[in-house]
């Protein structure tokens, strides 16, 4: 089993990030426009990327301003029952996002394009959250052939 | 043991990629300004962040427009050990470049941060082989408190 780790330090309230993460308005300001469902603790969140397909996520935990994590249950193979948990923690000015995306069966060359991705989609969150602006998916950062 | 993945798809010949892999100006255009040593095989390569520090790579294997290997010698004690590896590969109009930061004893929070910090180089490493402009420390990208 391998993960993807990831950490950014986001310059707002933990209230803000846990907004983004657990609203279809605020996931679709930073990850994809293409987002609907409930982001609460049961809840099914369905994100869409045009025409490369996306994901369903099973929201398994969301604890306010300390921990959202969703199961996939939806999407390519490799992501079934892979699990996405996010914690928040305040350090001074910054809300600090720690990010693991876990259960990959096998370290493919399709998890390195997941985990380089999920990198400029947390730094979109980032940006969401202290300027209002983010980059979600159409307006993403490309990153090589799988886009 | 735990890895950092990564995947850019470069839109340039691999001579391109490789070169800005292996000389102190290629890499010092996408990586740190200060960078000094010697890429070949065999050398070691010095890459220091102002009053952050730095890493020493002692260059295990370079091989044209294929692959560069690093062992770090120099640096925070988790990255002591530890291999830095580039596989590089023509894909039509792509370079395809696979890393590895292998042999990280324990997935650590710093190696959470370093993990969104290489993404944000290799995005780096791509605008500067296809643009002439990439974004190395000091002018890189500030993900969190860590810098």
């Amino acid at each position: 089993m391998v993960d993807i780790l990831h950490r950014v330090g986001i310059k707002s309230s933990p209230d803000a990030v846990y907004q983004a993460l657990t609203t279809p308005d605020g996931l679709a300001g930073w990850w994809t426009r293409d987002t609907e469902g409930d982001g609460d603790a049961g809840g099914v969140l369905r994100f869409r990327f045009g025409d490369k397909g996306g994901f369903d996520m099973k929201v398994l935990e969301s604890v306010p301003d300390k921990r959202v994590r969703w199961e996939v249950i939806g999407g390519p193979e490799e992501w079934i029952g892979t699990t996405v948990n996010w914690d928040l923690r305040q350090d001074d000015d910054y809300t600090t996002t720690l990010f693991k995306h876990e259960g990959w069966r096998e370290p493919v060359e399709f998890m390195h394009h997941c985990s380089t991705k999920w990198a400029t989609y947390l730094i979109s969150l980032k940006s969401l959250v202290e300027t209002g602006e983010g980059a979600p998916d159409p307006d993403d950062t490309k990153i090589d052939n799988f886009n």
